[in-house]
């Protein structure tokens, strides 16, 4: 029995045996082919199978994540029908008596060098697709078994180094029961989707990859971040029953799933959800969330080979207003370069590009990609409660230059005889400290603030979230934030304005007390947190958090708020 | 005659010849050698060419930057002793056939291959250095002048696309009227060389390299920010004219050299001087300067191949204190990573270098470099008026870990019966958000702070002031900026402790009537700031700056501060 300790990415106890996620062996020994019709055959199996795989992830992708993402397998399957690649693949055997793997290698590289070699990002994905199916119909021939996430049909708990967007994507909840990774942080991208496909999950773990065998047993534990690897019959009966607990709290937090959000002494607040994309909805629904208080759009830009049109954007916005059926949808404007590029954009290559040029800063110089978004999110805009925030504003003059860009594509809209709601409100993500120093400036100018901490938190404190080295310094509770946030929710308030906050700080347990005493009106998280966030409020009283205001303001460090947050809520 | 905007880096006006510091073409057709043996003597005629150079730029280096920065040029007249790289050249020559320059490079190629694929530092910039010294010899086998600022001797304007450290100390001030460049900011190194050498120059001007040739006339304007190219008659009287009305305000402004600093209404405030080198003090002195108010300790460190001993520290310091003869000194510790690299050090390589594990972040974490700072300073603090400043403080807890350090290291000085001041107060750069917004929980800890704006600026607006693409944030007036400011300047003086700034705004002609009025104690800038800013002080009415500051605080955005500003001091 082992234990490693990880970051707890989403909550539960899973206990299966591993999948180990990584990349066999492919290597093999380059003989001369003493049957060339031998060679072609097993490449034209291999090819085949190849392609029976394909079609199997390509249509459970479809079915799980949407046809967008799907796109990228029918591009590999394309590839393995070339005759332009194939067919040089079978001289190389018959005429240099390669044998199938060093001809399909052989072949590969050469297209997969010129492609790489161009000067035009569209080609060189096309480079990495081709390396990408080499491998799987390598992998084929050598009859090693292509770890693939869509592919487990058994119950499993998938270890990993990480896990790619897609990877995450693809894992079927029904045989998938968690998963632990050895990089990665609470805000990561794997632990994100590990809270909304609610899969018990830790990451961060450093070792984990290296220390599990296939054949082992582990448990996940993403309550405390904790993996287990082999446990003994004690171990596994205690982990049993920790897991018993945790299932029978869901049901409890399940009878609050159709309940408003009320403090133990009255004062309402609102629990919202962050999405990525129109089938979040039904989590949302499913968790009791009264509101998107987040729908980031930039998957809609992403894992394509170029913009998404008005149309397809329209669809996708319309899609979420109308599931939501009346409940507010705040909508982000485009948040892309910094850690997310799109290849078809072309942008520049950057020093340090979370200070860099993204989000709305990309957005104002590039009306072509704005502009289509404005006029998609002003058509969707009669179908439900739409609200749409401009995400990195650090001026005034951005906010202004933006909100004018929107109103000139509702006049045209207008003259265009399409119609346009006349009450969206038009807010801002506060993660920029310039922004949450001059709130009081801008809450007379906009409709509502959404802070986002992730970033808020990595500016203020000039620690990248993703360094390791100085992830210590992302500290969400350092009382320097806690004064930022007060001074955005007073100066709202004092405007008439509301204010939400869309950063994980917003379901997580310590903040939560906090935030209701500094007053915070929406509360917006992974869908799975709003069931536990409702629990906990109902059991706070407003007026008692608001109370500790000033001691907490004016103490020094994280350690000393954590402490004292600990001790009154009795944790 | 033709005019190009750049930016105004150090102020005056230079008119002479261009100087293009640019290598030149070093290519050369690869013939075989018909003659070995007057080969081999070209080869030692540019061997010995390029060793007399070296020596005479070393010997300049020495003399006016130091010892230190000189090294670089012995290592580089070793390699072209070394006869292990020598001999293998003139067998090239004599057994195969190849003249000089086919020999040299063949040969020095092969070590550079070699040095480079080291998993090594050291040996990397080893393979630098052997390609530097090929390509000067290389130049004398071509009779090409390489070109080389130390060995400038006639007066001219240097063009370059950009100057490193090493260049512009080497700059002759007697014959290096001025310089101009292609990239660059007020903030970039050159930038701050060129105010620290008193040589005007404007920076960043992207075309000033393609658009010169040899023999133009070209005025260098580092006042309003403009390079003309082959002025007429006309301009170039008018900015002779201008040159004469400069030069007569530098001798207006040196008759308040050995004043003290006083507003109009008889407040006082300090004016001091940031240096990176003991040589720098002289400069500070001529320049009236009242105190170091940032010694940049990096240079020590830079340029090496080791980390500099404590005796070579405590004699730096030691100099500086005792060239300043009472008067303060504050000196900031090793400020490494970020944009500054140590490649003895091996730091790692970062996405977002700036929010990354530099300064007081690396120095906590590598005490074996961090206390022989710190000892060298206590050790040298009876020399002077020392203060010890750190930087990039984040949190409370890392201020308490630096002074625990600095308080083990003077107990055991102590104990080893070494003197060590009592007087010594120990402060912090404010230069990020937290600690600018939690200034009333350090006040209470901290002997004085220090605003460093370059940084400040940057985290506050989450924009590197280095990307072109988002420098337009770069925004020293922005009202949240100046609300910071305000909020350090309270929180200091609320507990009695003294504040300075030591970024780039403290100088700036718009900042200082803002500053004034805050309460701003210390203004430290470039020397050469100095007595236009105690010119500027001497005619502001503090009483009357101070009576703007509520208007200031509230304002939405920074072109209004500017524009009020104007207004206010008939700008």
């Amino acid at each position: 029995m082992k234990k490693i300790n990880g970051v707890a990415a989403a909550a539960g106890i899973a206990i299966s045996k591993v999948y180990e996620l990584e990349t066999p062996d492919l290597s093999y020994e380059k003989t001369k082919a003493t049957d060339p019709e031998h060679e072609i055959n097993r490449l034209d199996n291999a090819l085949h199978a190849s392609i029976e795989e394909l079609e199997k992830i390509k249509e459970h992708t479809r079915n799980t994540i949407g046809e967008d993402h799907a796109e990228i397998f029918s591009a590999h399957l394309l590839i393995l029908n070339d005759p332009e690649l194939i067919d040089p693949m079978k001289e190389k055997i018959k005429e240099e008596s390669f044998i199938a793997e060093a001809a399909l290698e052989e072949v590969s590289t050469s297209f997969i060098n010129l492609f790489e070699n161009m000067d035009n990002e569209y080609m060189r994905e096309r480079a990495a697709d081709i390396r990408d199916v080499t491998q799987r119909v390598l992998a084929h021939l050598l009859e090693v078994q292509f770890p693939d996430p869509a592919l487990i049909d058994e119950e499993v708990i998938v270890i990993a180094n990480d896990l790619t967007p897609s990877d995450t994507a693809q894992l079927n909840r029904e045989f998938v029961k968690g998963f632990a990774t050895d990089i990665g942080g609470r805000t990561s991208h794997s632990a994100i989707m590990a809270r909304s496909l609610e899969i018990p999950a830790v990451v961060g773990t450093s070792v984990i990859t290296e220390t599990v065998q296939a054949g082992d047993i582990v448990i996940v534990d993403g309550l405390e971040g904790n993996v287990i690897i082999n446990p003994d019959e004690a171990t596994l009966s205690e982990y049993r029953e920790k897991q018993a607990k945790y299932e029978q709290q869901k049901q409890e937090w399940a009878k609050l799933k159709n309940e408003k959000t009320y403090s133990a002494d009255g004062v309402q607040v609102e629990l919202a959800a962050n999405i990525g994309t129109p089938d979040d909805i039904e989590g949302v629904l499913n968790n009791g969330g009264e509101a998107v208080g987040l729908y980031r759009t930039e998957f809609l830009y992403m894992g394509k080979s170029s913009l998404p049109s008005e149309e397809e954007q329209y669809e996708a916005y319309k899609s979420v207003l109308e599931q939501m059926d009346g409940k507010a949808v705040v909508v982000r404007t485009l948040d892309i370069g910094g850690d997310k590029e799109l290849s078809y954009l072309d942008l520049p290559k950057e020093m340090n590009p979370f200070l860099g040029f993204r989000a709305i800063r990309f957005c104002l110089e590039n009306e072509d990609v704005f502009r289509p978004q404005l006029r998609a999110l002003l058509r969707a805009s009669v179908h439900g409660n739409l609200k749409i925030m401009f995400p990195m504003i650090a001026t005034l003059e951005e906010f202004r230059a933006a909100k004018a860009l929107l109103l000139e594509e509702k006049e045209s809209l207008k003259n265009e005889g399409i119609a346009v709601s006349d009450d969206i409100e038009v807010g801002i993500m506060v993660e920029i400290p310039s922004t949450a120093v001059l709130a009081r400036q801008f809450a007379k100018e906009v409709d509502f603030f959404s802070i986002g901490t992730n970033d808020l938190i990595q500016y203020t404190m000039a620690a990248d979230r993703m360094n390791e080295q100085v992830s210590y310094l992302y500290q969400p509770y350092h009382p320097a934030i806690l004064n930022l946030v007060n001074n955005v929710i007073e100066a709202a308030h004092s405007e008439g304005k509301w204010v939400g906050m869309c950063g994980e700080m917003a379901g997580d347990p310590i903040a939560i007390p906090i935030l209701l005493g500094l007053g915070l009106d929406e509360f917006s998280m992974s869908a799975t947190s709003i069931l536990p966030a409702r629990t906990q409020i109902k059991n706070l009283s407003k007026e008692e958090m608001a109370s500790y205001k000033e001691q907490l303001l004016n103490m020094g460090t994280d350690e000393e708020v954590v402490e004292f947050i600990k001790e009154k809520t009795n944790m």
